[in-house]
């Protein structure tokens, strides 16, 4: 069947007229320096594994909050660096925050070390010198001589079961090391217990539970060495309790029972020049069982080339729902972007449909496949508008996902954002709402309406979470009463206006009606006398001083006044009412755009730079994502696609540093993947999207129902960035607005290009 | 059908002209004072729930090896003291060292107390003072007054289901605590993680993991209160790591997820003078979801009464496994001996069969009940072998436990001392052996004789445990290469018998021929120089100096060479031989007896009191239990008998110090079972027990074969303690053995006593 499918698919690469396949494009080094926060291993599309080099391991301190230096390592790996520490199994994808880095191996030779040693001096732990020369990053694929070692280090996977192949010298102690401790976002104690059985001379298992982002997150392994361990052991450094385990045995050498909560161990070879080590290694959320029938149903041989070769044609396979025309650099930044928007949400259940529920219970996913990693706040935005276009039967199982998640919480709410099993509560909104009924007015089917919508309403409604309660109670979130108020009002709004719209559709009149009046609540925010939108306190009042380029204690979060002051996606017309119609609101627009800043301002902020700065509109932050795109409805289209193309064509380069703030599990890359194809989802659950200015030649979305889409940018150079004239199959489209079902149904829009812009 | 049960028993129990069921008999405060290590709380036969009072919790600190205060709370109680501290729902029976304690409950009212508290300041804390006055202890059921708040405690169970019911007086803060730190043989960090879910107004579930006895131990738990909780809360009394979680909410209030590693909670109420708060409190080893189930099959309803009945009724078919005719004092000491020895082992599954492995893999037991608590160097003399005649069923389902167990473990070998998923790896032996050997030679079914002889074997070749690689090498354990080397060689021997005649029954002639060999390894200990059993080195020499009385570094454990001595069950005419013949070998029996000990012999063994030393005979611990039956082996039955009575009349007594060691899961009390009716296995796997002297006047055996056999002394009292005559079935016995088939086969042993030796 498989075998099948990859030769058909192959013979339409072929057919389409592919020099190259789409994979071969990918550059997944983009974005890996500074703050990208994405990493250069080998993963497949939403894989459960994320097989990648470590170039350090920061610890923090317990109370010490935001450090710098941790928050450079959220994916583990900074391209700057000269050492690697590891190769490690988990990893997200662009985060601003990190829990990860499970399961830390690194080959060595000579004497066994087991600590990683500092970047200064490699020498003094197991870490290793590299150079980028030796590197190579593919899709599925990662290598690198660790040259400290003269190891050549490779890897590659399956969604469950990274598969490591360590080339050696000849060494009388050729090790492997597997440190416990480490991780990304790491602090001492973290690592609650961790535990490891050596099965037999090829075979071990264990798994660790931690204390992180994730309140309580476990995590098990099973790997196979392709040659029996000759000695192995292990250290705890943390200190031990009476047991006449330890009195009867030495537990730190060649004993199977290897556990503790500082535990780190070895496994030793002898090698001949050459000679090649592999690992498999398969992750399970359930346990050590579900690894290992992990490991069994995914990989079963030693063929790393072949694996690596499925990875590869899973890739082509997941990246070719969108085929482009245009120059061999747009591509790589496009299809990298495509695939930094398919590394999440990641799959979090064993072949059996095991999975580890949020209420800590193992469950059997009847129906759908579990995913994990949902970071919505971020993702609501563009990457899973995205994914009812591209990844429609996968959009089903993320929202039975959701809905399993949101039967299991003991708040009996959908995730703010999930992580293996835990809500890590980070940021705001309940966005979940906003996945839901996107989905929901598109057509998905593949769940329960009506649990969703039950579902959309008690996250709405639960009073103890972040200012739910008082929003209720007042009709905005008070911000006497709750941080971010203003933020907080205003996305609950837009919530609300899903919920509605989505009750609206299946005839729940009553509830449509409730929800559309609370999606208003963004008037509660809005001061006229200021312009902008502004935190009320309970009183009423609104709360001073008020700066409105500050985003310390103004009541928002990641964005301040100004990039909150045009957060109505639900509603724009009526936003640009409130701002004194299309001219005033193009003229402040323009100067967010036009202004020019103190360095004192965004400097708190983590994910900005200068980079993703054109004034005052921070592109490297998710709330200004919809903002270029406001001005078609103020009637300036043109100024939207000035914008975009400046936006696309210098924030999203072919460079370590490509990306100019986090990738925030693919919101960013979605939105250029949008944007460089020519419209964006400004609001996610109205069923339009809205035209800003293509930057590929062609576009032709393949699509799960059989139909193509193709979007073709005529006349399109560096100069005709305006539109001219936009043609729906042939047939000329009014005004800037794209129907979702004119897409779905397939077709052509046609945006013929020139240099001037129309006004 | 249960009901139909136990009307039938309880008319049985009428026409047995029963005045009073056997657990009316029953004192569980037996032992609970000094080194009985019993505890007084409630329990069904073999349950998985041991719901008992707390009176102190000491802490130990890590490398701080043997401490005496924390020695004392074994078992969690110690009828001395003067406050409790909470009833928690696991303990141990008589052991010398300890794990449990989990899930400490205790209601209070007033301001709400999370730390216990002193003894001497119980104010202090949340802990109260009580008198025994108010104090009742019953099978399955235990109450008490806890002055210090006028509540009135009682506490039921079923399997795997506490029940706890507080009367309050009138209080607008009633409080009910649940200190997840709290255990027995604490120490600062044992927990590793506890996490609790209020899952609503009345449900709770939770779980937490230890680092103890058990290296890595998980309990779980669901509670349900009668009536809705008011308000809760909880303090983590360890560091918390930075997340988004604490940020947002005030976990320490009325939040529903409460976690971290020390972790107490509290729950309250408003209460009128007289009411009662129910909780149902249900353990799993496996999840929270199981520990629901639990409770939903068990306890369904709210009626205190009736579950409390149905223990009694659990109980009292138990107890008349055996029915005895004796003056009510002594049926106290033996139905409670019973009691004692129907604690443990304890059931380890959920009601759907689900059970955590020594794997930590979640296994559905099919076809067994599985079962923990294997304390197998103690129980392998007397207690298992009890077992053998009145627990035909469940010695199958716990050889079929430890042959699971045996497939799960990384080592391949059967239990030391299984404890919950984990094995402690406490003592010596292999005697799981001895269990399964003794089980197959007595004809007991259920389980694959095939797969229980390879475990067998697997257990008795590991070499890495416990120098049983250097036995296979030297034939003995040497002293220069193993602690405890001689009581090592002198058991292994032991085992190694009861693989031989299993094997033989199989007709595995080969197997049985080897392991018969390695049963003589007993000679390489034996001294002649010296006449006693010593250590040898690897060089063939003895190990010098040697000290026969002394317990430190002569290569015993828990006993010294005088006691080792006589270690030699399988071949007590051997062991005679070696000692000379039957003069020598009685007269140093006799000196044994009569020897006036230094004070500082067994000063520093544990598990000794004055009280259970007869000169250097130490019925206080296990090597000794035999001892008494061998002059029958040497001629002299009659010493035997006046050592048995002697034993069996001072020993065990109807009071709170009434057993002068630990009891050792069973161990003590299984043995005055046996010798209180008038024979004892001194050879488990020989199908032959040794007649004593008996003292109780009748006893009956109630088989699950439906046959019951009848132990009668005649003549029996104070003075006549010498069987004169010997009658199996009517016809004289020649000679003081008892075949295990003439047991079973039903029928009666008339022993006739009377006032003289027969010489």
């Amino acid at each position: 069947m498989k075998t099948n499918f990859i030769t058909a698919f192959l013979t339409l690469v072929t057919l389409l007229g592919y020099a190259q396949s789409p994979a071969s494009y990918v550059n997944p080094i983009i974005g890996t320096n500074e703050m990208g926060h994405t990493y250069p291993g080998a993963t497949v599309p939403f894989g459960m594994v994320q097989l990648s080099p470590e170039t350090d391991t920061i610890q923090y301190s317990v109370g010490q909050g935001y450090v710098k230096d941790v928050y450079r390592y959220c994916a583990g790996y900074q391209y700057s660096d000269k050492t690697i520490v590891g190769f490690s199994h988990t990893h997200f994808s662009g985060t601003g925050h990190s829990d990860l880095g499970d399961f830390l191996m690194m080959p060595t030779t000579g004497k066994v070390q087991l600590n990683p040693g500092t970047a200064t001096h490699p020498e003094s732990g197991y870490r290793s010198r590299f150079s980028h020369d030796t590197e190579v990053a593919k899709t599925g694929y990662y290598s690198v001589m660790l040259s400290d070692y003269n190891i050549k280090a490779e890897l590659t996977t399956s969604s469950r079961v990274g598969f490591h192949r360590y080339t050696f010298p000849e060494s009388d102690q050729a090790n492997i090391i597997l440190d416990m401790v480490a991780g990304i976002y790491n602090y001492d104690g973290k690592v609650v217990w961790s535990s490891i059985r050596v099965e037999n001379d090829t075979l071990v298992t264990g798994y660790r539970q931690t204390q992180g982002w994730a309140r309580e997150r476990s995590m098990y392994f099973a790997m196979v060495f392709s040659k029996p361990i000759r000695n192995y052991g292990c250290r705890d450094e943390a200190k031990l309790a009476y047991s006449d385990f330890y009195r009867k045995f030495n537990t730190t050498k060649d004993f199977p029972e290897m556990s503790g909560r500082k535990l780190k161990t070895y496994f030793s070879f002898d090698t001949k020049a050459g000679e090649q080590i592999l690992v498999k290694f398969a992750l399970s959320p359930v346990s050590t069982e579900g690894a290992l029938k992990n490991l069994q149903a995914e990989i079963p041989g030693w063929n790393f080339d072949q694996v690596r070769q499925q990875a590869e044609n899973d890739w082509n396979k997941e990246l070719s729902r969108i085929t482009i025309e245009a120059s061999d650099e747009k591509k790589i930044i496009f299809y990298t972007a495509m695939y930094h928007a398919f590394l999440s949400p990641t799959l979090y259940m064993d072949v059996d449909g095991m999975y580890r529920g949020l209420d800590h219970n193992n469950h059997k996913a009847t129906g759908f496949e579990n995913y994990t990693t949902f970071s919505l706040w971020d993702t609501y935005r563009a990457l899973h508008p995205l994914f009812t276009l591209v990844q429609q039967k996968r959009t089903s199982d993320m929202i039975n996902s959701m809905l399993a998640h949101q039967q299991q919480s003991v708040h009996h709410i959908l995730p703010v954002w999930s992580h293996h099993a835990n809500d890590n509560w980070c940021m705001i909104g309940y966005h979940a709402v906003s996945v839901i009924a996107d989905a929901y007015m598109k057509g998905i089917t593949g769940f329960d309406p009506a649990k969703a919508l039950n579902a959309c309403i008690a996250s709405a409604t639960y009073a103890p979470n972040d200012g739910i309660g008082d929003y209720m109670k007042y009709g905005y979130v008070p911000a006497d009463k709750s941080s971010n108020a203003a933020s907080k009002t205003l996305e609950y709004a837009y919530d609300d206006y899903c919920i509605s719209q989505m009750a609206a559709k299946m005839g729940k009149a009553d509830i449509a009606a409730g929800y559309a009046k609370r999606a208003e609540a963004y008037n509660y925010t809005w001061d006229a006398g200021t312009g902008f939108m502004r935190a009320r306190k309970s009183d009423g009042t609104f709360q001073s001083p008020f700066d409105p380029l500050s985003t310390e204690r103004q009541g928002f979060i990641e964005g301040n006044a100004w990039n909150y002051s045009l957060y109505v996606p639900q509603d724009p017309l009526k936003l640009i009412a409130l701002h004194g119609g299309n001219k005033k609101f193009i003229a402040h627009l323009d100067s967010l755009f036009n202004v020019k800043l103190d360095e004192k301002h965004f400097a708190e902020s983590e994910d900005i730079t200068a980079a993703g700065l054109i004034g005052n509109y921070v592109h490297g932050n998710e709330p200004s994502h919809h903002v270029p795109y406001l001005y078609v409805f103020a009637g300036a289209p043109w100024k939207t696609q000035e914008r975009i193309h400046q936006i696309v064509n210098t924030m999203y380069r072919n460079a370590t540093d490509g990306l100019c703030g986090n990738d925030d599990c693919g919101q960013m890359s979605a939105w250029y993947v949008f944007s460089s194809i020519g419209f964006y989802p400004v609001c996610p659950g109205s069923n339009e999207y809205v035209i800003g200015s293509p930057s590929v030649e062609k576009a032709t979305f393949n699509f799960e129902n059989g139909k193509q889409f193709t979007v073709k940018a005529t006349n399109l150079n560096d100069k005709n960035i305006y539109i001219q004239r936009i043609l729906l199959n042939g047939k000329p489209l009014n005004g800037y607005i794209l129907k979702h079902e004119d897409i779905m149904n397939g077709g052509m829009l046609e945006l013929v290009m020139g240099a001037k812009a129309k006004k």
